[in-house]
């Protein structure tokens, strides 16, 4: 089917590509024209602005699947081609938007007669090859219409209508949390190896993990990748961790929920540890300690003013 | 090759199946008669007794797999046997055991001329079909002389030499630790699922995981299975998690290590909590609460004796 | 001076009654008319209304103090009262708000030539007798003109203009954090005592802990209550622990500042977990769990396809 | 009454001069002669040796109180001393030592006909001031006879005889747990402060919070004057925070209780963190991430060959 597609980048571009190979008709464009032009390339339709991929597009009703940094971005992009769009018309957004942000766009695209869908987007970089997992949520009738399109981009029961508007980005929100949760779990377990008395090779470890050991995943693949490349130690790889917003979103929703969880909160605070040169906190309690055990007894203070050999209980 | 096994519980018994499977010579025995005879008729050689299974041994060295509970067990089957075995024979432990043990364990069947492997087996009732990821260390030549057994257990690439000995347990304990992470971070990412105001359909999603996501791992797969015989609310299933001993020692060797390793430990905490019918912290925390802000104003403490009009500062 | 004051509940009545012994006039109302009745008892001047209140008001600028809910409550109350007064009179919020709330109510009433102050209270049932720690916040000219209501409800050097609009909630916000954390650190602590092979006095260790020891402070005075009146194991005492706004939202800001606040984190999820009779994710966690170790081997799954003899590699 | 002392360290040395302003014989030694000598001159009488010291004692029985550092120092102490003293007489442990190790001195002491009693000691620099808060373990008999020391060394209702051996320093233990996690507690609360968009005065703060508010402590006071002497930034304090053992016996004593104690134990791996220059789980995190989202698709690994055109669902 036709498609319009607003966004190139590293997902975007890859996404477009594995729907181009589909063989969709897919009326690309992107803010940077040499995207644009090398999207054309892999057989698109390349669009000059938006209004131009609007135009451009001759299918009704016309679908937009968006693909850009969630926040001001996506608002501003969704605002803009809603007044481009007519009614029965959809807009998607594959995008990582805060499911909060999604329902209130649902219902005021609906105002207008448009179709609002989410649609999570789970994969990465190896979203081409193997598909994308694609958690959708919306309204039945745009996300029935779409199918065509999600059965190209996700691997073989790889997409699901979750629930109404906001639900796709919400278990995408948890899915990105879990797999905080997760990397955390393999990053201490490898530091705790690591750091043992054994010499131990992380690389062979992961590559025996991956073959019948409880802790085999797509994430353990990765980590034999990533020990491949960058040998045993690391060396080359920052001990940084940025986070994208979708983990600390789930950490807000646990928090409003009243759920405990504390493996999915700590994965994110240990993040925050990583981005911190120097923390606060450790210098006031290092400074409380100092009080406490230094060896300079401060002279004016309240607590000094109690001593004199009189409060000394004597010999009995 | 020749093997001789002890310890047929759910484990062993299988492990057994699959080395007869394999082609290879097992002499087993059970302290259960009826599990030993289960086994026989899997193709295997029953002994009665401990004695008996070494001296039904025939090649050299005589090797013999232990497979029992660790702790107190395992010590004292492994005294025992090692009394039973001559020089250049080899034990070796297929527990859970702690590696600190194992070391000891090592050192002391080393003076009597007696090798000593530790095989870190996981799998659970699947190694059968998929074989067991084996985590093995000790002295480089029963290892090497060992391998036609592990390549049998274990899957393609599935077996690691990893270190010295307790290196196999050690690796193993990590993997454990890992996994309590990794369970603790789907647990808690389904609880939040489970409370959001969506109706969203558990099994339908880890299914959808299972295929191009990054959360996408054997125990998703699990998940997938405990959804569909359980249902969406488990509801046959008791919130109450037992721990081995292999998560606790993971978190105890990060602590002698000073590595900070918060989600492994939380995830071990959790299972603490979840086995507390009511929590006595809690319950100092609710008293205390009460004394900030309830009703009653105690007579007679510390506190009350310093109110008078007088210390209210009057007008100005 | 005078002071209209709105709300006489546990806090407010408190209060009221240390401003009418601290020689102000304090013309009071609250929606329940015998409150009202027993301030005026204690020689506030009785107001049957909002309106009431402030047209009993004589001085200018007109000063009214809301001690009420947080949220809903206090954001009806605070709009009623500014359409009551005229530019330059003053409301106080002495609640446990929202600092965001408050830098917004500034700005509105700002606009309406109001004045805002916020005045975070703490010291509970405690706070007639000890004075009430203030931590104030807002423009500098209506804090100053406050000051002898702030000099006689706190003790003495108990109050701080914090800093512009909202600095006094938020300041009191994280004062609430910090409780929390050190409520958990005594609670956990005392569980470990209690639980130890010792048959220990939690009472005489409270107590004997309020003399020279590194842990005493006021949160330790009212364990000692807490242990005279409950008795050591607290029996009375459910472990269901509320939390009231304040601990969350310090952690919602730690939060939104990327800083890691494990400590007080965890002590708001602990709170979360008393409340919960079964916890989910315990749930998820077992099922899993029996999934790996369970001793039913499911058919017809992913797992059981993979699995034939010729699969294991054959006896070498 | 008579004491023999050993160690004049920081701690001891003080404890020394306030047995002696309170009317006790000290004799003392440290094996620093400069240190013995400080002590003679405040009234103590000095020994040249452990043998010499326990020569000079003249009542009966014999007590002698060591302050040194626990584990093999102090292990070699008791030994030492303990072969000097004879039936009936005493040695006090006011150390910090690990309880578990005291019950093995005390079983050890008690076949030779010694006494052995813990005492957990608690006050710090301030304690020659305020007097030490006392936790004692220890047969009631030489516990009873210590009486005068303990009500000299403690403020007026700060000593108690916990339980049986081993109870005082696990009470010891448990206080320094707690006050692991209050330290945590106010370092956390001050760092958001810190962080706000507000320019909180932190020393001003932390006075007003010394009246009347919920969070008033010793340690309280402390902050008062950390950020007196180092001002709100704390820019002469580096944020790393050694652990003395206490915290750490504490979390591994919750793991064995399988007691969750999550505050105490993040604020125990909040220390280690602080001690880091880079974490190797953040680096693992940080390679895997890139994995996932880098730019660079690997070819040749397990992943890339499942991709090819054909794989995508065509156009329906």
């Amino acid at each position: 089917m036709e498609l319009g597609f607003l966004g190139l980048g590293r997902m975007g571009f890859n996404m477009s590509r594995r729907l181009l190979l589909g063989g969709h008709s897919v009326v690309a464009h992107d803010s940077e024209a040499l995207r644009t032009q090398e999207i054309m390339e892999q057989g698109a339709i390349g669009a000059s602005s938006h209004q131009d991929m609007v135009s451009k597009l001759k299918q009704s009703p016309k679908c937009v699947w968006l693909m850009v940094p969630s926040g001001q971005v996506t608002e501003n992009l969704v605002n803009k081609v809603a007044n481009l769009l007519s009614p029965g018309d959809i807009i998607i957004d594959g995008g990582n938007s805060n499911y909060h942000d999604t329902i209130r766009r649902h219902t005021i695209l609906k105002e207008k007669g448009l179709h609002f869908v989410d649609a999570g987007t789970s994969g990465g970089i190896w979203g081409l090859q193997n598909g994308y997992a694609l958690m959708v949520g919306g309204d039945p009738e745009p996300v029935k219409f779409l199918e065509p399109i999600f059965k190209t981009l996700a691997p073989e029961n790889g997409y699901l209508h979750c629930g109404a508007s906001g639900a796709g980005h919400f278990v995408k929100m948890i899915h990105n949390g879990i797999e905080y949760g997760m990397l955390a779990a393999y990053g201490e377990g490898y530091e705790i190896l690591e750091k043992s008395r054994y010499q131990l090779d992380l690389l062979a470890i992961s590559k025996m993990w991956q073959n019948g050991s409880v802790v085999r995943s797509w994430l353990l693949d990765l980590a034999v990748l990533a020990f491949e490349q960058e040998g045993n130690k690391l060396d080359g790889i920052k001990g940084y961790i940025q986070d994208s917003g979708e983990g600390r979103w789930t950490v807000q929703e646990a928090l409003e929920q009243s759920t405990p969880a504390p493996v999915l909160t700590l994965a994110l605070l240990q993040r925050f540890s990583s981005r911190q040169p120097e923390s606060f906190s450790a210098k006031v309690v290092a400074g409380l300690r100092n009080q406490v055990e230094g060896d300079v007894i401060s002279s004016g203070t309240k607590h000094s003013d109690s001593f004199c050999p009189i409060n000394v209980p004597t010999r009995q």
